[in-house]
């Protein structure tokens, strides 16, 4: 039996305001395409407008002004974050699994907090402090004298390597590597001698980072990913790397060795930037895109190398042209030498 | 002692017609560097013809009229596609094994097909269900309320989050992630918070996924991988991404979510799509290039944004000679200021 | 209590030369702005210069000549190699564990060398061999028939596919994945049909791949990793690559099927290469690169698709300013045709 709200008490749970009826009843939150009559729906991306306007949904959240004829609508200021709340009203988080697998290997001077799960088959080496409510997926690796804070879900197979930091209330999805060494060699005679990686991976508190991600330690600091940042899957966060903190890096993205990336900033997906650039504050980086030269607050980049987003797009745009725009300069060359030749004129300069 | 065949034999096997002789004994398939007269080997890419003129080999596969002189021939109309019988008619795939290991960690109201193998270390969580003749390998995890449809193979290591729904006959390599969080904040006064992410991953039947390659749960609907979609490793398939049948995402390449790409379509090599796109069945993305916009039927698209593909080659021919591009127009502009001072007209044009 | 080093000492160690007193007392290697008095530092790159005027080492690691007023200076002729052997001088890396955990799982015939250690719910498969001093971490699964060399550590969670070779020395960090299947499919009517793969991986000695980084076994020949080559995280080399010995792939790196890339190459990060390419010695692909044509030695190349490194950065030069540049012509056009009005000639040309 699914939950059922009213209309305005949705509205009051996210801040919002009802444009219809109030008291409609209001059973899940489902797409444009799926919801029926008992549920809500919504428009947060205008390019979605001609698939509301056919929805059979009872309700729409939307921006304020933003609304849909014949719909009941819940307008609110920032209609993508009541949509996550009513999201998690309608499907609260199961509770989180409490013990310790018997087939776990906890190893000498574990600390485990209150609560904490650990799956079978789950790893924790000498000397690891796991906080309160933290859950330890199975066939997760945590090598010695790390630390994991409250609250933190390790999701099946995540290792840290030994002496990785992980804050509260952070979330490490599957096969997540924390701490492997950085990719550090000193050349002598084409021989390639590793350069030993002793620093550690300090990732602070609510981060979230995706399946297959993998952060290297430091070779002497640390590689640090501060709070609130999110991360999505297949990312590479080379050694020494600082990423401020409420940055996002989307899917697939890298950023080298001893950058430092400014709170607020966001890589797009397969991006990228160069080793030891210092990258400011809220600097957007579009997809496919590299840096390879430091950056000023509020930079929007995009390109290989990766320039002011608006000269990139312009210059994309003469880019598709360019056949046409060689063939233009070639007959002005013709018509040039016509007109020099007309007035008696050597054609020296002809290249 | 390998199997022996004689041409004629293998010519049946795979439709194709043999010139040369037919008795020929042969007793496997090699390369062309590592063939001796007892094998047969093959020229399926012209790129190879000088070093098959060379070869060792007793026969060799070539399409029709593609033949090689001094070498028994075998004919076919597909010759790739009949190099890969005669190698499974040489090298039968090993019997799958059979059988629960002590060391595997099962839930509660797991349901168990015939025939299943399920190695040490893996763990099965309540409600799953795992079809006939399925090989979990060693150190998988599937989540509760997950379904494994029969034949199916999962290599070591792979996870399936809660709910994920694998079809028949499919191959799921080492590391491969299946229904983590689809990448969703919704964020406000630069803070992200988590949308919830509810819906689930569908892998229809006979479809590959390479190691390491990650498929995200949908926030609501679904993300799906249609039947026969091969994928290769260290891809990324973002939440509520549809991939139609029988496409092929090659190594590295990322799409985004939301996003729909049509049947048949293929993505190169560490090429990407953005996300809320509509991409129609045919289409081909070639290697490192980015779609960020809608594609027709057919489209075969490069570049970063992609663009026809024809008109990204002949772009990029000028793209390289651009410096003498702007030479000549410099050139250019001072002939004409010549011609202009010649006929004594004022330089006001020049910028 | 930390080791303590004269300065002379540490020179005669790494076979540099001291300028200043040889006898100040150095308890360890730090970075410029964490150093203090008792620790060295290094300069060995030059973008570090203002840093290292103001850091409170007590003594610095520079190149010959390289020296900073105030500082007690340790010259090497590779200061970073001299760095890389002062971090290993003052941590020397930890003993490695033996013995063979009681919750491994190690098949009929395996074969385990001297001073092994196999870590809890590790796998070692039927027939597989295991060198002297090997560690294999938690996790990791050997599949039958592998041989892994002596003082070779794989990290939590590896994966080696039947078959697979590892040499001696190397080091594999979590999540890699050796000798799955290449992606290779005959594709007849739509449909496309797995080529069997029955090559193997072969990891020569000294080789060193990172967080989940994959290479993919060959369809009838060897994928191999020559000698002394360092690869990164989450890097993809295909079915039937040769890496030559001693080569660099840095992170998200990709090598299609066929290609070999010849000794001492180096891909920056996010490059990748095509298939069944010849790729000589000694090549240097930029970041984000991609590699489409066969390259001679020491070719260093840059873009999508790779040209000439330098002709590729002059031509990003002029990519900037193509509006200016179409504008330009645009204008030329103008005045051009205002001449020929001013000598009577038509405008026939214009277009």
């Amino acid at each position: 039996m699914p939950k059922a709200f009213r209309l305005r008490e949705l509205a009051e749970h996210v801040g919002g305001t009802v444009r219809g009826d109030p008291d409609r009843e209001i059973r899940g939150i489902a797409t444009l395409a799926e919801a029926g009559p008992d549920k809500i729906s919504f428009l947060t991306n205008p390019r979605y407008r001609a698939e509301a306007e056919k929805t059979r949904a009872g309700a729409l959240i939307v921006p304020p002004g933003g609304g849909v004829a014949g719909h009941d609508l819940l307008e609110a200021a920032e209609p993508y974050l009541a949509f996550a709340r009513l999201l998690e009203l309608f499907h609260p988080p199961a509770a989180r699994p409490v013990g310790i697998s018997p087939s776990a290997s906890i190893g000498e001077g574990v600390r485990l907090g209150d609560s904490v799960a650990v799956a079978p088959f789950a790893v924790i080496e000498d000397g690891s402090s796991i906080g309160d409510r933290v859950v330890v997926g199975p066939g997760c690796v945590i090598e010695r004298d790390c630390s994991v804070g409250e609250e933190t879900v390790l999701r099946p197979r995540v290792v840290l390597y030994a002496g990785t930091r992980v804050g509260r209330r952070c979330l490490l999805h599957s096969g997540v590597v924390l701490g492997g060494d950085g990719f550090g060699f000193a050349t002598s005679e084409g021989v390639h001698h590793k350069v030993p990686q002793l620093g550690r991976v300090v990732i602070e508190d609510d981060v979230e980072l995706g399946a297959n991600t993998t952060v290297d330690r430091g070779t002497l600091g640390d590689t640090v990913i501060e709070r609130g940042t999110k991360i999505d899957n297949l990312v590479m966060v080379a050694h020494g790397v600082r990423i401020g903190r409420r940055s996002i890096l989307a899917a697939q993205s890298g950023i080298a060795g001893s950058t430092s990336v400014g709170p607020g900033s966001t890589f797009a997906g397969q991006a990228g930037a160069a080793g030891h650039l210092d990258i400011a504050e809220g600097v957007v980086v579009a997809a496919k895109s590299a840096v390879f030269e430091d950056l000023p607050p509020g930079a929007f980049v995009a390109g290989i190398p990766a320039v002011d987003h608006r000269r990139w797009k312009r210059a994309q745009v003469v880019f598709k042209k360019l056949p046409e725009l060689r063939a233009e300069v070639r007959k002005l060359r013709e018509r040039v030498a016509e007109l020099e030749q007309a007035l008696g004129r050597s054609e020296e300069a002809d290249s």
